[in-house]
């Protein structure tokens, strides 16, 4: 069988009333004319990528969007979470405006998250709002930014603060395009998924506990699970709070730490993931402490992150840097630190904690570093 | 009656499901602490305006909102449609993340159509959605921006290219800010209202062919019901089509030769309104070629538009101009310019035009300029 002919081994349906979308989730999709049916047909297509993957995978997309649209253009941004800002947002606008790009053009994000983000708002803004299709090609972003519409570039002063919830018209999560993605980012995309088990699913975390050797392997069959089920429970929860007023921060789940470990070492030191995953770490030290789950939990899960091959001790950045770089979070509402925490396995709750709780939990968990 | 008991003399209900708002129209609403009961409490408050408005209005708006938020900080925006760019609307980003501000956090839009646009932008995009109020200081802005939650900036390769869709909780025109209003903008704003007309409805241009003298000398009852009527048909278009995917287009009457000329002469040289006045002729003249309406009928509305002190000859740019910058404009679809029209009086229609006769109205409007 060619690789055209392979079918979408799996299928998640974003359930958003008007704003409803698929996501395939398979081996060879790139290729194969029948992935793209639904996106909506126009005259102009613009590829939005960056120097790494545009490479790997422009031309074979480019390929297979041709009888979809009388023009694609491709747009290679710079690579790296330190290029999602204004400045390289702005190659976007210029291209879609140099090319004089209408308002039914259809951009396809081919990359990885800070792709997926910068092309979703881009498109969202652009014309105040452009048709987009989501090309995933990092285990993060298949399992991340699939699912939710969120959409945001950075700001000198904080992570995604300036975006949209927009969502894309497909997602296309070819898994043969893992084959590429370094080791480092593998793991990173693991803390993704490792994530739906203690917030949601444990028999996902058991599943995941038993396959972490043949994911690690990028086995596409557990590859397609470990997408299809975090998709799935991420749809589950974004389909009951599109917008985040309140049940979709469990997904955040790890990220209140994580974010204060990138914006402290600069974006791009640590990978997003490893900074969740390390975050999740951390969360759990303080669900621990607050008496929510005993320690054997914490400990079970700490040792799946780890053997995820992601750092499960945090950047000495001190409690008082932590703590400031929190404050400013999205999640802290009217100067409170709103942390995710496990209450009991497979189930987190948004809350806040003492100061000195906290504390406590950074000087123990970025000792050694 | 002191200022802060005189009621909103005009009310408009905007039916748009869960994003409904209200448009409260009338004389002293800025200082009457009723006005603000409908806006969401908060900690943190953030007055948008500029150099010209907020010496005259932001400390009685501040006084205003101080029971509804524990702090009300001001960002002061330089003036102008020169400045509707992403440097400026950065400012906006740079003060709510200085302040720390959540995303509960309401800001508000006092000014014109510029602060409006780029205050309603900032609050789509900061941390992807926080709470806005506008308070239009202008008459173009009440009647224009009050109604469809069009946010957005100016790219220099188009106006209005970046942007979103996005409503305001309340929307306060007090008639009383319109005394400090330049005489040019007055004209400015009516050219708005005047457009109502002809597309919409025949027996509201009667009624401001014999109102004009009494809305140039702000009448401040003739301004409510001008104000009124026009954000009630706009509500009307708008309600039938929120993005703006069909009939919503006719609301840009004027604007396809309107943003030429603004494009033409760099942003800020001519106003959006007298742009519009002026694009409105043009689009009566290629009705009138293209045997939609008769002369005389074209020739009542130029004369109108004549009479509240707007521009009825265009630049001379030169047809090849006017037909590049249309090009980029957001109507034209897949290469072809789109231009409102109107097909009967007090009706309006979408479509394209013979370039021979788009060049002969150029020629001919923008003779002896």
């Amino acid at each position: 069988m060619s690789p055209a002919q392979v079918p979408a081994s799996e299928q998640v349906e974003i359930d958003l009333g008007d704003r409803s979308y698929p996501i395939l989730i398979g081996a060879a999709l790139l290729d194969a004319p029948g992935t793209w049916a639904g996106v909506p047909a126009s005259t102009q297509a613009v590829i939005v990528s960056n120097t790494t993957v545009a490479p790997l995978y422009a031309a074979r997309l480019r390929a297979a969007i041709a009888a979809r649209h009388r023009s694609v253009d491709l747009v290679v941004l710079p690579d790296g979470e330190a290029h999602k800002d204004w400045q390289t947002l702005n190659l976007i606008f210029d291209s879609l405006l140099a090319k004089a790009c209408d308002r039914k053009t259809v951009l396809y994000a081919l990359g990885g998250g800070v792709v997926g983000d910068m092309t979703g708002f881009a498109a969202a803004s652009y014309m105040r709002g452009v048709p987009f299709v989501q090309v995933p090609t990092t285990l993060l972003a298949q399992v991340d930014s699939s699912v939710g519409g969120k959409t945001a570039i950075n700001h000198p002063l904080g992570k995604n603060m300036i975006g949209a919830f927009y969502q894309p018209r497909l997602v296309v999560c070819d898994l043969t395009t893992l084959a590429t993605l370094p080791p480092r980012e593998l793991s990173a995309g693991l803390a993704e998924v490792i994530k739906y088990g203690p917030i949601a699913d444990m028999e996902f975390l058991g599943w995941i506990e038993q396959n972490i050797a043949g994911l690690l392997a990028r086995d596409t069959a557990l590859l397609a699970h470990a997408v299809k089920r975090s998709c799935e429970i991420k749809a589950q929860v974004v389909g009951h709070d599109e917008r985040e007023s309140g049940l979709r921060a469990i997904l955040n789940f790890g990220h209140t730490f994580g974010h204060a470990i990138e914006a402290g070492l600069g974006y791009g030191e640590w990978l997003h993931g490893e900074a969740v995953g390390c975050g999740m770490v951390m969360a759990l030290q303080l669900s621990q402490r607050l008496g929510l789950v005993d320690e054997a939990f914490a400990q079970r899960v700490t040792a799946l992150i780890a053997r995820a091959g992601l750092p499960v001790v945090g950047p000495r950045l001190g409690a008082a840097r932590y703590l400031e770089l929190m404050q400013v979070d999205k999640k802290a509402e009217g100067g409170e630190i709103k942390f995710v925490l496990i209450d009991r396995p497979g189930h987190a709750t948004v809350r806040g904690a003492p100061d000195g709780l906290v504390r406590e939990v950074i000087e123990h968990c970025t000792q050694g570093a």
